[in-house]
């Protein structure tokens, strides 16, 4: 069952149209008088590509300005994909956070706003709570099923990974499930954000679809190998839903582990602050209370490094890319096998 | 023979006394007078460890902010070698940019130079001009000499590898050769910045000391296993020159490659703006005209990618870190076998 | 019939009697809290000049930073009127926006917020949502009719011209119909703002009052023949609600042409990054489809110029100022004749 | 009566246990997701020193980041209190505004506010807000009485006083004048801030708690005489409310002065930009209409200084810091004996 | 006769051979090492047509960053001359400063400088340093003329006019003389830069070589008329050096007026800050002692405007754009007849 | 006997002429053309207040942007001195670094260089340059004496005083010391500047001027005392000199104590980061090895504060204003008697 929700008023408007059949490339255009531009407009590149019956499923890059392997999937999709090949629609939106990825930031450029914490929205706030609200009353609607594809970013490295939302409603949740293993992904992660209910993944859930969401390379660069999973898991999930034959995409692997972040001691917080040395490779398992790594004073080398402990069992899942830390960040996640 | 260069006055005075046996850790204070403190100073951390007779090394990290291998282990031994052991003097400078180091950046925060396009300095210029000015006029003159130890930073993955610098000096040029062979890394390359005077290497050569460089790891963070080379590295050097017992060292690899960066052809750079996505790894035989990558304009998805590819043959040896690229950043170096 | 809406607390204090003959100018001081001063206030310039009965009209200026036609009218209206010639009140705002005034651009340099994007405002939100919450609760219900002189700012250059708000009242449209045909600007445009219900002008209809806008002038400078019409136009509004005797105003000419910007494709947006030349000088007459104009990309010689069209008939009456532009940004607009 | 408000859910979590005895010091965590920093968090340090029975008193310094002397203090209880002499319990939050302290100023350096304007804050707002949220909804319905110590800051310099916030509820303000008493600085002051509810004492007095305030030393450094009185004012404080016995505390003086700042005529705003050069030191006896200072636009010698008068009787109780002035600056503000 | 100077080192490379015929569009590559791209270059577009025996005539646009108009038409001939037209070699650099016109502003993003106040620059300089020595060490000796076309940028806007460069030697002095006059803009002056050494064509005049400029539109847009005149100009000019047939030029109308700036009494500062109001248009005839427009403080409606009057008699040239002024921004220029 | 220097070109002109008698307040001027203002100039004010025959007295304020004593007294002089009770000239520069005095910070908005670290300055370099390059070419070749009026600017604060500039010209010595002593503050310290050669006053002594300095209040504001003592300091001199009749100075202290800055032991450096609480007040005598304050880690309650000490004899003549530093902060200065 899908929860209604009332489109709230938006001055935003198109240049393609939602219904028609064939390949579109254009924009959403949300109208946006800064300074240096009066009556101007930002755009949100948006692809339509539809065929027949089928269902919509609506993928998603860019939510974070600084995650590529999505934005260039989607894109590939949008150019590539035959429209004779489909049963049903598909919704591309590869540079969702548009001024994030203009500036290869995780928050916009315009407003700092990070775009994954502003759910659900609000259609007269800046110009990134416009967007997430166009998707809430707008997007989302027209939805059977939402790819959300992220990266680790400029700051996280992880292992190339699906992620499974959680929800509370049974059904859903399995759906979810059985969609995050069709990605096929080296394995799969539940994770639950600290229970924060401002994503695009979680309000998708709200809105009734079947979400899927990833976490590919990161380190604020292309991972080639992140990439090729990202390839081959957007074109696996387009078969699980049926929109593409399943001739179209890879065999599945059913031996894939699953893990799960498990409330905050996954994470190990920087304590002071330094360059953070990490004694581990992701992958590597790791043990409560072994030692994880260092902090290095650089600038006064009379003083002796801090060292870094793990919290949870498992296997390190993601690692911090800059070497520079403050307290409270995040230098490494551990994800515990389910 | 070693050039003699008159000292420029200077107002920079230290706390430690380079002439004294045994372990100090201190600074050299450079007047400083921003808006904030009037009569203040610029710190640069510097230690002393000496006994006996013995050349005297010096040794060099944090020439840029973001490179992070040579500030740690250069660290660890201003803390951690025992004076006893030694047969000549260190001269240990960690974090030689101290503002950039401060700021986790390449170039500094106060003056935004590049400290390794400064030299020889000048006693009377900005904090990062008074610096370099310092090492040409008090440090170098004191050495026998030098190691500077650089890696990639945050725009720049390296192969961990010792560099060779190469200069007009024949006999310096052997001895440069002879020692940076002795660091042990995977490779050793030849590396001549196209000539740039301006560097701590060029200027250490001309002031006739043997200097090595290396370029350890990259991607602006700590790269345990460059670490690991760096740490075996110093000791390596230090052995090679005499002042630390070769039973301290590790044996080295004879068979060790050399590779050369020749000329303007071993770079690929950018040229579009986009998201550069790789098609090698570090270390991979590529040859000239071969595709190198693409540059996907992620904000447009019905822009196609643009092609770069190699102008030189031979390894992988850098590539960049983050993503986003403008016409002109430098994606990728080939090293070619000597 | 005028809405009334509740007056919501707020801290601001005046320095002016709005109920007091003759005239005063002073400040509308909102206590403000930044970094450098704890206990001070933000001072938004206000004058009052009134004599006998008569209607209050309120006249805004400084609503955009860099509009400056309005400001120069409304406070030589401030300093020059006689209070003897009135039958009435008048509430003159000259720089109702000041952070952005004295900044000289369009949002405010205090919190970056388009005053114009945040009616009906907050009296406990940030500054300028402060003032737009106080002009709601406390100014416009003083009012029976509001002026509100608005030009092309730094981005767009502007037929001078009288602005016809839109509202679903007819009784109030035609008010405010015949109020902008007595401006009596070389032309006189409907604009809608895309329904946008943020603005001063839609507020100021919802309570009821009688609203007249205008576009005079732009590029970021004071255009003398817009000068002009503002002070004549300023007068003759004033005349027309009998506040000042018609012999202190000018003839009308019945004649003067109304246009309409009917929706998005009145809009011509940049569609690439570039310097943009346009074809047509302001009040040229186009049809939707003909060539408006070239971007373009002078960094890169070899780059084909990008063509842009008109969407609309009618004459260009705006035109975008500065010639970089950004994909999104407004660079012609068209009004239709009515 | 204390008032229940529903706690609002919030992601954030503590490293301490608020119901433990004895001593600890630890963090409460906000997730936080920056640029910089997918999954990290933002620590807010809180300490907890419990013994027996007894009330629970709140303390809070850092409310704004350059209020140096509650900071200090507050730090200097957590580590120095003996549990053992306490009957009650001390949550001990030294720097809540964390970020503005780092930054050493008003307002966070990571969304700009200025966290004594932001009660009754928003779980799912900013860092900011989300900390006042978080006191709203968890800290204060643990407490008793609340200790709120602010000092001048970097913008104005204050007569070393205790604070009385004022309240609706006669018994409350009763215990309130009695606690603000009892601090015993050399003067008491009513400090009704305008009105504003957005402060954090406005809302502990909401929510039931006695609660007193301070304003000590300021000018942007740490004043040795506020932070004596501070010392002595927070101890007799416990001793009051009977968390430590009152041979701990000092002797108090019942004749101290009380003034109130008795509404906008307590303030002298600045006219014009310049430098301001004040008459009197603080303390100083006054009268409305004497003149107050000159503002000097020392960069046109040209010009003659502006004067600046007094608008309330009373003593100089609070003066601007920096020099330089823009119109509208609190350069004085004057309390009047009660 | 030219001046010989000796070439300094330099590290810049190039993608195009100046000696090869035919047409060629790349780059000057100078090394540039920010904190985002270690071993990256800063590209400097460059064409070369060139064909046949004949003079080497240099053409600069670009050389501020908000000037348009001879980027634009240099782009256009480096793309649409056809080689086999010319008896000689152009080279053509339409973006010299380039960071400064990627970012549309008059000085480097980068180092901000102002490419024209850095001549003969520094080959170990800042980017904008080396570019101007690279100019004055390998450029200006391969040319026998120098076309540098500037605009009035975003703070002035011009009458569209060529510039005579005043020179001591006087057969120098003819030729340029005559070379501006073959430019047939509506009118040619002769502007001194107030002595100033430090411009590109100073240096080019001392280079030997004919030199030409040209201040077409301003205003920060692109000017149609400008434009126009431009394109026409540089054929002229071209026709007049031989390197085309002159029936690809148009006829020179030979009856152009001539003007001088003369001295410091041509400039109309502003002597307060506020809002300029000129009182003429571009063209206009004025006198020494004349009013010249009004400085408006419209943030303090009770202060009466300012007036500015001229210093010279002549025809108004040049006005400022942005109406926001402070003391000692150029109002106005005056063009006195010669 | 005065060193002559060549005149450098420089293309700043003036508004008054140095050789006429009576008052005159006007500017230097000095083009200046940046992305805003491209034929602008920075407008440097300069009276000129002379009569008869007599010595030529130069007075500088402002030579850094936040110290305000000086310019306020050398700006009432300009205005208020009789040129009739006057016998010779008076060159009076309140506020040299003009962009500093402007933005009330040490250094230049413009450039950011700190005025005091230029000399002797670039006719061709940065306006700051400009501005001591003129001072030294065309303004000390003027003079026979400079009055040079410091404060303690924005980060530190004094005890009034004289300042006695070191030189090696015995004879001028003898001069400077008589001078120092006429201007009669509580104090007269001599202040070498660690052998700075880059001050003005150090500029000054090398042209052979009888060179005075001060140090008046500091933290940033207007010290009321600090102004009388520089009231009655500047007509001091001004009779020392001869220049006005010693009736019109004040009688003057024979018994004022002589201080010394004797080196770097006299200087106080922050060693980490935190807040500074000092110890004692200025005037206090204080001993080597006695401690002088803590630094306080507010964010790190657990954090015990780390103990600065006095490292020589005397009193504390100068500390630090801001609360917050960094390590190599000037924390403390110690005069010692001469």
């Amino acid at each position: 069952m899908k929860l209604t929700r009332a489109k709230r008023p938006s001055s935003a408007f198109t240049t393609v149209d939602f219904d028609r059949t064939g390949r579109q490339i254009g924009h959403i255009m949300f109208p946006h008088s800064p300074n240096d531009d009066a009556w101007g407009v930002t755009r949100v590149p948006v692809a339509v590509v539809a065929n027949g019956k089928g269902p919509t499923v609506i993928m998603e890059g860019g939510n974070h300005g600084d995650e590529y392997e999505g934005p260039i999937v989607i894109g590939e999709l949008a150019r590539d994909l035959d429209p004779a090949e489909l049963q049903g629609r598909l919704i591309l939106m590869p540079s969702n956070n548009i001024h994030a990825v203009m500036g290869a930031q995780r928050t916009s450029t315009v407003d700092g706003l990070n775009f994954n914490r502003t759910f659900p929205g609000d259609p007269l706030g800046t110009i990134t709570q416009q967007i997430s609200a166009y998707m809430t009353d707008h997007i989302f609607p027209m939805g059977d099923a939402f790819l959300d594809l992220h990266s680790g970013g400029s700051s996280l490295d992880f292992i190339p990974s699906a992620a499974i939302e959680p929800t509370d409603d049974p059904a859903l949740a399995a759906r979810n499930f059985a969609a995050a293993r069709a990605f096929d992904a080296p394995c799969t992660v539940i994770i639950g954000n600290l229970g924060d209910p401002r994503t695009a993944t979680a309000t998708a859930c709200r809105a009734g679809l079947v979400t899927v969401g990833s976490e590919l390379g990161g380190g604020g660069r292309v991972n080639a190998a992140a990439l090729s999973v990202a390839r081959r898991g957007v074109r696996n999930v387009l078969a699980h839903f049926g929109v593409i034959a399943s001739s179209k995409a890879s065999s599945i692997n059913a031996d894939r582990p699953i893990y799960e972040l498990k409330g905050t001691p996954a994470y190990v917080y920087a304590t002071a602050e330094g360059i953070f040395e990490p004694f581990h490779e992701l992958g590597s398992e790791v043990r409560a209370g072994q030692a994880a790594g260092l902090i290095h004073r650089v600038w006064e080398p009379s003083i002796v490094p801090e060292q870094l402990s793990y919290a949870a069992d498992g296997i390190v899942y993601a690692r911090r890319q800059p070497g520079r830390v403050r307290p409270g960040n995040c230098c490494l996640a551990v994800a515990t096998p389910q």
